[in-house]
């Protein structure tokens, strides 16, 4: 069950996908040279590999424990969060101003995706503690800037997001809790937040939550939710963590899956009130909150890579050493299980999921760096509008496939795998969560839907379609089977995905809900046609450079196989998605209620 | 959490689908009118539903566990089995002068279906049992039944099956438990089993073991291997449990799921031997566990339709319960969950692959009666043939769905899905085994290839590929989109089932391992269209009646907007398939290990 970073990929993909050569070139992102990032990748990759991946399967065994208001995290945790803040792992992505390390998006994906193969409870509160970070950089005033980011940014303090209450759920409409300004700037904040990942532990000397929360003549539902900064110990003039605030943790969840991840109900003010600020303005709470949620939503999709690298590995390392069976070619004895055509079919897949999934969400982590970066407005903004068409695809997308890796996972290890000392279950019950939190994968579909297609006519995923083109085309121009194969699916998914972004765009007025009963599907179909888009890419780089005799010629012949395996097996299905969305709503929609 | 047992879709099922009348008409099965049997039906509903359904959360929070050899499982377990057993329902199928009721399958299936809906933890004692009855049915001496059967079928007694040792795995041919024959006519044996579900527990006086074992002179492999009776309790000549045997529980497995059931490491003859009796002849052991092991498919393919079936019904309540944000097309405040299309067509799904599976095992058993009963030899033969390709798609894909539909129950319930306290997550961690054990769906699939399609050169097959062109023609003569659309999708469903037959039987010997890539693809693409095909017989059966004006209008309504449902979103995958199969072991055996 150890972790061995695929850098030999996660190099791959930055340097022939994702365009890190034109990034590094960005103003501000000078420091990330090739020789730099490589450097970084691997020190990460170590970190990660030796002192947080062996903290997972003993952390879910014994996971994080509530008592008296107070959570003790599993062993381990608290050193290892110490050094991982000292180490600068948290301020990768960070300005150096406030102790980052200013790298750009494209250079802290893989550092995020090696932290969550290694332990996704453990990375959640790094993740949580990034999303505070670039809320306060956007709305934050240069006091609470000057005040929060610096240990923030250090890994000396960690963050939360208060967004959910127990109506309400996904539904920030709903939100109840009160903010009561006292007149001096300050504002006591009353009210219950439950589902707050790491929202009380013992890893850091602070805690600073983030909490939505309604001022007294603030608009109904959500034009009228405000964004506070609530620290669990009020900071003295010094900084140092002071009195403690009426913000506390009154129990944790029993949960399916990451469980060393503590998940608390929060009590604001039932003791007179806790002492929060503003953040930016009144009633632009919501607003704000997206910053965070859209930084964390990707980040989400990167948990989803990670887990399923992870449970990938652990799937090979057991078909390489069970023993059982002969094999159906012929073998004098029984052999390794990975000889078996399904296990092999199972790991290809699992496989090839894993590595679309890494090309395209680094890839969407280069253009937003460009969207960032850039020096010319019209590129960023073009940019800007390309990623946040691929947020809820890299997010829905890559957590939805985990699951199925997980699950795969599972079934290579046969009857071991439902025993929970093989380990591998664990990462089937921790994949569960991703598809839900930072937005169902629904959510992220009427998102995809709503924002980033309707909204601008389909105009952006058409510009992503004719890049697809373009790439089918250049595969035409390889000879071999491997590239007809992965042309021809190409070609019948992006037929597909242009069809169902013009029934969305066609038939969203007329017929809402017929258009909403395929949100999840379309998102899906746009997953694998922009991840099979990434693999056909890889071929084609990888064929360059075995012309050319450059490179590891097994690593490339294995990358257009895969990227073979891919096209046959998973974009094979554009079709199937593309009937469902076109064809399906009536079925979805049949019913009447009394009929269930 | 309760559990209402769908006795109007099963007797949709078994009266219109499944020819109830004609197997109640076969010799032996007289018993079975359509009135006994909705009796039969209501009462085991009734039983599972308020006896045994209000156990499963409970006894998954509080498992069975161990203590010194000694097995105590959940609370009330041993009463709900006691007043199981006292209430007939064990002997169901089994023969009436051993203390069964007698009834044929098709009346016993449905209340499996129940008894797994209630609790798959609980259900196993007596799917074991049902296995043990069986081989001890088909090949154990008279003595062996006058001894054993009664005290099995009238639940005070439980069965097992000792296949697995922790060397082999599913491959039986490694299988070095030690039976040594005495002169007296017993044997003792010396092994270690494990997984040996209800190896041990507080539930009945006496647990019967059916152990797999070798003689000191049996030929190596599987043709080796003997089938032995080996109780916990010896047998006193008046028939009572005696003296302890020497098989005895030294651990019990810490599981992902299903927990309450115990699984068990049997050691076998450390204290001088474990006294067993020879069942028919030596070195046949495998032939008669394949009695037992084709009945325990065809009931575990019954867990996962139980299972799936309660997680629906689980989401439905929720989704119906659940109020949260505003309806897509308007309304003045927020509503249930289930009027948004994403939650709708989960649930849809859900309902749709459920019925699908269940009509399609309900038919199964149907055949299975016809070749056991059946005046007529080669009637017999022919139905056992058809019984025979089904019972790997039954179990294979009844199971790999309920995997899907336990998925998206907890996606349903959103954050509180993960919570385990809802209870959605235990049918999620509990599905996973059924794709497991009684061989995994990979061992399925190369049943179905095997032994079910190239040994015949796939003649089976297309019969029943006939069957289905014959449905589809029907379904040519009914007006209507819904009709044209379950028509179009069959109709490319039998066609890709078709060709990947051919391909299959063509291909075999020239390109084995290319074959066997795709036989759990083949296997799900079988599920999906005969699955399929049962859903359009189903709508057009519903279809006759509302134009005659007879039965429920709303529910055949449902079921013809069902059928439509798993034609657009389940059977639209049918071509998918057919591509990763025919065109995609390429892929799957690229990779040499090492690049892996």
């Amino acid at each position: 069950m150890s972790y061995q970073a695929p850098i030999k990929d996660m190099l791959f993909v930055l340097n022939e996908l994702a365009n890190l050569q034109q990034v590094s070139q960005l103003p501000g992102c000078e420091d990330a040279t090739v020789d730099t990032v490589e450097a970084v990748l691997e020190e990460n990759a170590k970190f990660c590999g030796e002192v947080v991946a062996p903290l997972n399967h003993p952390s879910d065994k014994e996971p994080s424990f509530w008592h008296d208001g107070q959570v003790t995290t599993s062993a381990g945790f608290k050193v290892a969060f110490q050094a991982f803040g000292e180490s600068g792992w948290q301020g990768v992505q960070h300005p150096q101003e406030f102790g980052g390390q200013g790298l750009p998006k494209l250079v802290a994906t893989p550092c995020t995706e090696m932290l969550n193969a290694a332990s996704i409870s453990f990375a959640l509160v790094a993740l949580l503690t990034d999303g505070a970070i670039e809320a306060l950089l956007t709305a934050g005033s240069d006091e609470q800037k000057a005040l929060y980011l610096e240990p923030l940014i250090t890994g000396k303090w960690t963050g939360t997001m208060n967004l959910t209450e127990p109506q309400a759920g996904s539904d920030l409409a709903a939100v109840r809790t009160r903010a009561v300004p006292q007149g001096d700037g300050t504002y006591k904040i009353f009210g219950t937040k439950i589902f707050i990942t790491y929202g009380e532990h013992d890893m850091a000397e602070n805690i600073i939550h983030l909490v939505l929360a309604r001022t007294p003549d603030a608009p109904p539902g959500v034009k009228g939710i405000s964004l506070f900064i609530v620290p669990k110990f009020l900071i003295n003039e010094d900084g140092t963590p002071g009195a403690r605030n009426d913000a506390h943790c009154v129990s944790i969840e029993h949960k399916l899956g990451i469980k060393a991840s503590p998940t608390a109900v929060l009590q604001f003010g039932d003791n007179g009130g806790a002492i929060g600020t503003l953040v930016g303005e009144e009633n632009r709470g919501l607003e704000y909150m997206f910053i965070m949620m859209n930084a964390a939503r990707f980040g989400v999709g990167m948990q989803g890579i990670g887990l399923a690298e992870r449970a990938y590995q652990q799937a090979v390392a057991f078909a390489k050493d069970r023993i059982q069976s002969r094999d159906l070619a012929g073998s004098s004895g029984p052999v390794a299980i990975i000889n078996h055509p399904d296990v092999r079919r199972m790991l290809m897949s699992m496989r090839a999921q894993t590595e679309a999934a890494r090309a395209l969400a680094y890839v969407g982590a280069g253009i937003s760096d460009i969207a960032h970066y850039h020096a010319d407005e019209a590129t960023r903004k073009a940019n800007l509008a390309v990623y946040e068409y691929l947020v809820p695809v890299i997010k829905g997308w890559s957590t939805e496939m985990s699951e199925n890796v997980a699950r795969d996972g599972v079934q290579v290890h046969g009857g071991m795998g439902f025993i929970e000392e093989t380990g591998a279950a664990q990462h089937y019950r921790d994949a569960k969560i991703l598809t839900i939190y930072e937005g169902t994968t629904a959510i992220q579909a009427n998102d995809l839907v709503g924002r980033k297609t309707v909204r601008d006519g389909g105009a952006v995923a058409k510009s992503i379609i004719a890049q697809v083109r373009a790439t089918e085309a250049a595969l035409a121009e390889v000879q071999g089977a491997d590239f007809a194969a992965i042309r021809a699916q190409l070609a019948l998914g992006s037929a597909a995905l242009e069809e169902v972004v013009d029934f969305v765009v066609a038939n969203v007025k007329s017929d809402i809900k017929g258009v909403f009963a395929g949100s999840v599907l379309y998102l899906k179909l746009a997953g694998i046609v922009l991840g099979g888009w990434q693999m056909a890419r890889a071929a084609l780089v990888a064929q360059q450079k075995l012309d050319a005799g450059q490179g590891d010629a097994s690593f490339l012949r294995a990358k257009i196989a895969t990227a073979r395996f891919f096209a046959d097996h998973i974009l094979s299905g554009a079709g199937g998605l593309r009937s469902a969305i076109v064809d399906g709503s009536a079925g979805v929609l049949a019913l009447d209620i009394e009929q269930f």
